[in-house]
């Protein structure tokens, strides 16, 4: 029973390069070591404040009820959804990757009438569809993907909101990826609703998914019918616990989780401050697209949509992506992305997020990219690639 | 922003004698530190499977569906609740505590149409009305609650399931507290959904609720007409990442505590044995209540009925309960809890869970708590309580 190669672990880590869990630092991961308090102890719960301050801050939002639900992104789409739709509610999702789907999977299984605007995986969604659709079908929500981990394309927000402002409804953006290693601005742009990951730009493990609702959200959650399915996640009755002067117990959230995430946020606000992280995910970004294309390699979003945290590179021709995965993750102990969905075994999925954001990493994965290339017959120079990184840094 | 309470736990933990989370030992808490890895890493995967072999050991089961869910244990009372009934089924809740109730509640948010069968707080429920009402109200689902948090009652549940297997109806047990602590055998018993919670008996941290499907449950899951509302907790679409040889992406589940869950049932398997674990709670329990009535205390559960994790002591006339609770957690460091719902002022509840139940544990708990009670004029001898305690073990 005790398999052994469970342990084998142990040994050397393996550098996180993929869609996430990005590595972690030792100061996040040893928060984790620290002993358990109660989830009513009043040590625990000015961790809890002082976390939702932070995370205010990573959305660039005001919005009180701001917290790290107990579950992983995924509950946070499920969250959001399921407390902003009733049953028979309408929703217009845009869908251009994995996670656009994915939002018109749970808001049906809620019982909305979904919409979708389409666009190629890959490419932006067109404000002006989306609102044209939202006004047409009378919708609630209007729902997009910030940072699309299925494609690397940045869906500029601010267009969005402007269009979507022009309609009724609420506008629900997914920050899974992009928070804490692009600008979100949730206030000034105009967002009503948003969840995000622990284990990507914000430097911790998974498990907690932090989510945000702005007032105008929190009111149309309030003036629900019907009661919300999920029980669990239910922020009306997760308010009651987070925010409440006497917290009424919900579930018993996960102290060490807390405490990881804690210390990241302290890590990138007072330590690193916000706007270099930013800057930190762009310069790596560069670097790494330039030793790409000094590779011979394509990048699957164009040039000004990609996201700075997630990289999509095209597959050549001839080369079978899930032998340059399985080169990289036995010989170089690095883990980069396969592609999801239906770019499935046409693009690598490399990430550079959080503490796996360093330019050591950048030139690390591009000399073992070129050599898991080159035994693949693909021509290609690893020391170009690493000098255009070393260029473009 | 950087409250400087926060950081205060960190020079003497508390000792937690609560419904949980229990004390982590530092074995358990270290493995949290180690590095993470990717959600498809044949590591962690291998790691996932040993995991589920040990959660089947902790059940008492050969079923296939069992693992960890990425939530906390109510993620698991909505999970098992939500796959096993459709809107319109019909199911039967024994309610003798406040997790009882909460059953209630989260069934009937499902669309369940949910029958009660009621018995005293702190008393078990009658299996032949349990029985009746399942045939009567041609129950899909008859649901209890093994180990009763709010008021440490352990329901026997063999007389509950042979009374059930007369009927057509599937049976559920919450197991949150009483995993790794009592026996559950599910299998010999016939059970056919559980979830259960990482944080007590089994000696973990937070965060994942271990849950189990019967075959029997499974067919009834494959059965649906209707999707589950709750996409993150579909059990179809979990066994897919959980179990398939090509696992398919759900979410990312939390290395971090499933490193710590893996330490922990390798501690409780392994490094003690289940029965020994039994039986030190058993030990432990009865020193306490020695101990407790000693002190002139009375248990609110009757002998014969009361858990062995979670101890409910009625508050003596004149005892401000508050009082004695933060007295304790300001000057002993020790957190024991508060009754729950209607027992809210009537009882203080004491857990011996996991790498709580220690026989210091029980005399620095019986110490401190006789002096808390002598501050407040209750008269009663520490030592005395101590002396039996002692002969008790």
């Amino acid at each position: 029973m005790n398999d052994p190669r469970a342990s084998r672990f142990d040994l050397e880590p393996i550098l996180l390069l993929g869609p996430g869990p990005a590595s972690v630092s030792p100061r996040v991961l040893q928060a984790m070591a620290k002993p358990l308090l109660g989830y009513l102890d009043e040590d625990f719960r000015a961790m809890l404040a002082e976390e939702s301050s932070w995370l205010r801050a990573s959305f660039g939002t005001d919005n009180p009820v701001t917290f790290a639900l107990s579950g992983t992104g995924m509950s946070g789409m499920e969250a959001v959804l399921a407390n902003l739709l009733e049953p028979g509610d309408r929703a217009v999702v845009g869908v251009n990757g994995f996670f656009g789907e994915r939002m018109v999977e749970v808001a049906s299984r809620h019982g909305a009438d979904v919409r979708r605007v389409d666009a190629e995986w890959g490419r932006e969604i067109d404000p002006a569809t989306l609102a044209a659709a939202a006004k047409e079908h009378r919708a609630r929500v209007v729902a997009v993907v910030h940072a699309e981990t299925s494609t690397g394309c940045l869906q500029p927000l601010v267009p969005i909101a402007e269009a979507v402002r022009s309609t009724e409804a609420l506008l629900v953006a997914d920050c899974v990826t992009s928070v804490g290693g692009a600008p979100i601005d949730l206030d000034r742009v105009g967002v009503d609703a948003v969840y995000a990951g622990s284990q990507k730009c914000l430097g911790a493990p998974p498990g907690l998914c932090p989510i945000s609702f702005s007032a105008r959200a929190m009111a149309v959650v309030r003036a629900r019918k019907s009661r919300v399915s999920s029980w669990y996640h239910d922020v009306s009755l997760l308010e009651r616990y987070y925010f409440a002067d006497s917290p009424v117990y919900h579930h018993t959230p996960s102290n060490s989780l807390h405490y990881a995430l804690l210390e990241a946020l302290r890590s990138l606000h007072e330590t690193e401050g916000l706007a270099a992280a930013f800057e930190r995910h762009a310069a790596n970004h560069r670097a790494l697209v330039a030793g790409l294309e000094a590779l011979g390699l394509k990048m699957l979003v164009p040039e000004g949509l990609r996201t700075p945290m997630l990289n999509s590179v095209v597959v050549p021709d001839g080369i079978d992506d899930a032998k340059v995965r399985a080169r990289l993750r036995s010989k170089d102990r690095i883990e980069i992305g396969a592609g999801l969905g239906k770019l499935r075994g046409r693009v690598l999925r490399i990430g550079l997020m959080g503490h796996s954001s360093r330019f050591a990493n950048v030139i690390t994965v591009l000399s073992a990219l070129a050599e898991a290339l080159f035994e693949q017959g693909y021509r290609c120079s690893a020391g170009a690639a690493v000098e255009a990184a070393k260029a473009a840094d």
